[in-house]
């Protein structure tokens, strides 16, 4: 049965758009609205930043020709609707599966995707240097970063601002403000253009910005006529909030609030905007979730990024196996909360992830603990270190993929000045659906680098428990610990006494004598269950729990080499470097020259799948590394 | 002979200049600037910032209660007086050296160090982190972070801001603004400052914040009798540019500017901004190198951080073997030089280190093509992105140290997009007099575990050349290339013409038959020198230069491997994930069991001392890598 959005699946770039009408506009924006919930429902993604977006794309193509015009879309998960206006409706049944369409800009997809991007506030510096590349060939074309309200508090979105402010060339930048970033974004800058929001002159600027737009004649029309008049107007048209304007400050010319699901103010400001010979911000205003009820209304940003859904009543499909199972996430923040009922020394940190770090509840019970510092990885950081050297005792939670960008600041504050700050690194190991932007898989390798700082990660989430408590209580004075979890699901059973682990201590999971396999996190279970498999054909596998990744048990470590049977290592990271190499370094420094085999993922880039298919792809399948065992030990 | 200032030597803590007149700080300065200016040409140092801040630091002793209240440091290279102040004018003659006393504040030296610094930018962080601390402990003393206008630019800091208006928990920021960062900051946020500088209402501006200081009565006085009156007037004595102020627009309050060098003026301000219950920002103006010649009229700012001088003349000391010896950096800047004459589509890119990587003839020469992006290594590295996918050859300088920040980015906009960009990676190795926070030693560790990402090293001068010349023009399309180079100074002779270098070759630069050593850099004619020692024994060394570090020329080492004879990996970088765990991974998966050393910088931090002591602390001595060669070839 024909949909009547079925049209969407044959078009084959912007220039579809071209000659709209606004009304054939909004059929448009509505068609696709419906298109992308039908979709989502099915494959999920990131449904509420998309819907909110949908007549801010579809102006901005109208308006600019991509792809000699370059949109640079920040985080880049907002590109559905840019995706389907350049050819790639049809591929959305794939989206975000293993070898489908990617939920994020890619090269390689389409010439429309002028920059690949994932994680945020990237897009000012790609935008920047588009800019000197364009003037340096001599070349004409608009450059037009679409950033969100939330990634501007990105430290190094504020350091292209200062580039752009400062060099003046042509770019428009679109400020996608919406209330509900990933988590509500936070800090001073969002005081700003809340400031600018509920300002008591916002009603009437807003007036006044109408009038100046409804006076230029823009669908339909010529724009080389009016370009003179709409120049002069634009000047009239610049609503400068009463509050003294970032923007301003940093000689970006500011121009809004634009409503943000109105077409002919979108359209009328970008038409503007193009006009303008300097670098102009257009503030947008949009509303996350527009369009479907379930997701409009939803206060908590559960419907940023999800699974599958109910169409009808917007019930998530749950993947979890039973349904009191809780996301890894939940295991680390309830047991902080535990202490923390006693502790008021403790204090959670998030980059702008409250949410997905499942710290609401604790930041509810526990408000003067937590610490919501927007998206500003590298000051969570080292504002942790402010907090230890104090005397309280910080937990810095971040995701693997972007504790990347809190690098230095893990060595040059943290390590080296050896203060307690407990890392939680969340979501390591593959991302799945997200792709190679958001893949956990470095950690272990850039970390490791690091002088005395402790790497650990639990086999499951009793050991969780012991482990979690042991880093905040049985650690001090060891100075700073990474604490890794993956994503995905597990049970919860809240233990009732808590034991300490010994520093640096291994356990012998499984007795074997043919062959050892040293692992760690959730791939000690896999361990044991080829070891079962092994046992089938005769060989007995010891299986270590190698819990501290860094410092490695080195009795027991040299024990397993000294026996001079095959050892394996097995981790969910980059074999480059990581848990597997740290041992290889080990068996030559002292010469036990004993047979090794490291299983890691692959030197490459992995795109989004399934774990089953990422897992094979990159070297860490079942059967391959049942095979490889039983090809070693014979 | 006593000197005047011997009495500096005995200042045992800040309580020293409590009871001090105006007339007694004017010379107490004086003393400060003669001490730091004669022991400074002795030992080198950073002369310029530290002369620049003798009022400021006495004013912030003065009004501050160190160690209660905490002063912290931005980058901490200006941390001279304070030093002096807090009873470690004595070690002086040690500073910089080997075990002596430290460029930047230790926690291990002295109670009133509160947060250990080096790269900039980290200060308003670790302040906020001690904010919340003091405040949730229920504490209530000052802190005081003193950052420079180039610092600001860092996007942590500017994180931070965020945070910090956001907070509004009471902190003292010190924005030490003079026009001579290491090099001339740059970009919008400099230009905020330079309005405010030069603002037509400035001197107006600074007579009635003048007047509003001069009728407090302030040193000597109590202020508790005042406080009320200081209240009341701090209103009135706020500066505001005529401009709009970024700090207004992020919610702190703007005090300023302030006459760097005016003690009633900084202690006025420093003591009215004590009575502030939020944050407040006072702007003061000093003049780096304030009080010395040669050093205040210096305007390219080669008196930033530099070593030995004539105390007379000003004249340097250098530390060259021959007069013509250039430092590494200029062999690449000179050979881009040459090829930017013809090809105009190669730009040079530097966070704030025109000077440090000797590109200030290149900027002159091809100013379009040069890009100073202020202290911002994160917008520096996708910035060239941007460039690179727009058809440009981006050239990134950066210190290894330095391009810790810029990790992510590397991975994520990079390497993960396979962008053509050159990362011309400067001060590979020990910092030498800088300690640890500034070692050059953890790139090849970090950058080895990216995907697709190439790391190269010249082995002496005029490979530097041919390789340089082929990571521009040869390797295009192979995404991008580390170029390493490290510290110190070398002959160079420019080629006439330029050979390609095999994509991923090692060379045999020696041959031998009992073992091999493989290694790079500067540390093949250090492997050759050992050769010649060992050959002394009867021992023939085969001495590889791995100028490929990724990818390995695995031909190559699978014939060094299968020989079975001792191979040793030699390099001044951490041991941990080095180069040498590449070959050691290689040599365990592939089971060549071949017996394997690797020499590295043991995993440990490594404060400041010349190369030789921190060789040999670090497992790098030449007679150690000599007798282990001995013993295992035996």
């Amino acid at each position: 049965m024909a949909k009547k959005y079925e049209y969407l699946l044959d078009i084959s770039g912007p220039e579809f758009i071209k000659d709209f009408t606004i009304d054939q506009m909004e059929i448009l924006a509505s068609d696709i609205r419906q298109f992308l919930i039908e979709t989502l429902s099915k494959t999920g993604g990131h449904v509420a930043p998309n819907l909110g977006v949908v007549e801010l794309t579809l102006a901005l193509h109208y308006v600019f020709d991509s792809p000699i015009d370059k949109l640079i879309f920040d985080v880049g998960h907002q590109c559905y609707i840019h995706k389907i206006l350049t050819g790639r409706a049809n591929q959305f049944e794939q989206l975000r599966q293993y070898q489908g369409l990617s939920g994020f800009p890619r090269l390689e997809e389409s010439i429309h995707d002028a920059f690949e991007t994932g994680h945020s506030s990237t897009s000012l510096s790609a935008a920047m240097g588009m800019a000197v590349a364009r003037d340096l060939r001599g070349e004409q074309h608009h450059i037009i970063p679409i950033i969100g309200d939330g990634a501007l508090t990105g430290g190094m979105a504020l350091e292209a601002l200062n580039h752009i402010g400062d060099e003046q060339r042509p770019m428009v930048i679109v400020l996608n403000d919406n209330e509900m970033s990933i988590s509500k974004p936070v800090g001073a800058i969002n005081r700003q253009l809340e400031a600018i929001r509920v300002n008591k002159n916002y009603a009437q600027a807003k007036q006044v910005f109408r009038s100046a737009l409804e006076s230029i004649p823009v669908v339909g029309d010529s724009l080389a006529t009016t370009a003179e008049r709409v120049k002069t107007r634009a000047k009239r048209a610049i609503v400068t909030s009463e509050e003294s304007n970032l923007f301003d400050a940093l000689g970006i010319l500011y121009l809004g609030p634009i409503d943000g699901h109105n077409f002919h103010d979108l359209i009328s400001a970008f038409q503007l905007a193009k006009q303008v010979n300097r670098p102009v911000v257009v503030h947008v205003m949009t509303q996350k979730g527009r369009g479907y009820l379930p997701a409009q209304s939803d206060e908590r940003g559960s419907w940023h990024g999800i699974g599958s859904f109910d169409l009808e009543t917007g019930r998530k499909h749950h993947k979890k196996a039973n349904y009191d199972d809780r996301v890894w996430s939940c295991i680390v923040s309830q047991t902080l909360e535990r202490f923390a009922e006693k502790d008021k020394r403790l204090v959670a940190i998030t980059p702008a992830m409250i949410k997905g770090s499942k710290l609401e509840f604790f930041q509810k019970k526990f408000p003067d603990q937590t610490y919501d510092v927007g998206i500003a990885e590298q000051h969570a950081a080292t504002f942790a270190g402010g907090l230890a050297i104090s005397g309280m005792k910080p937990v810095y939670f971040v995701y693997s993929t972007f504790l990347q960008r809190a690098y230095d600041q893990v060595i040059h504050d943290l390590a080296r000045q050896k203060l307690d700050v407990v890392i939680a690194v969340d979501r390591c190991g593959f991302a799945t659906g997200d792709g190679d932007t958001h893949h956990g898989i470095y950690d272990i390798s850039f970390l490791r680098a690091i002088p005395e700082l402790t790497i650990v990660m639990p086999k499951d989430q009793i050991e969780a428990q012991h482990l979690f408590y042991s880093v905040l209580y049985e650690y001090e004075g060891k100075g700073t610990i990474a604490y890794r979890y993956p994503r995905g699901y597990t049970t919860y059973t809240p233990i009732q006494l808590f034991e300490p682990i010994p520093y640096g201590s291994w356990t012998i999971e499984r007795n074997g004598k043919d062959a050892t396999v040293i692992t760690f996190g959730p791939m000690v279970a896999k361990a044991l269950a080829y070891a079962a498999v092994l046992a089938e054909s005769g060989i007995e596998l010891q299986v270590v729990n190698a819990r501290f990744i860094k410092p490695m048990d080195e009795k027991m470590l040299t024990r397993i080499l000294a026996i001079q049977k095959p050892v394996f290592t097995i981790e969910e990271g980059s074999v480059v470097g990581g848990f597997g190499s740290a041992v290889a370094q080990w068996n030559n420094q002292y010469q036990y020259q004993c047979p090794l085999h490291m299983f890691g993922i692959d030197d490459t880039y992995h795109a989004q799948g399934d774990s089953v298919s990422l897992f094979e792809e990159s070297g860490l399948g079942d059967a391959h590394i049942i095979e490889t065992i039983k090809e070693m030990v014979k």
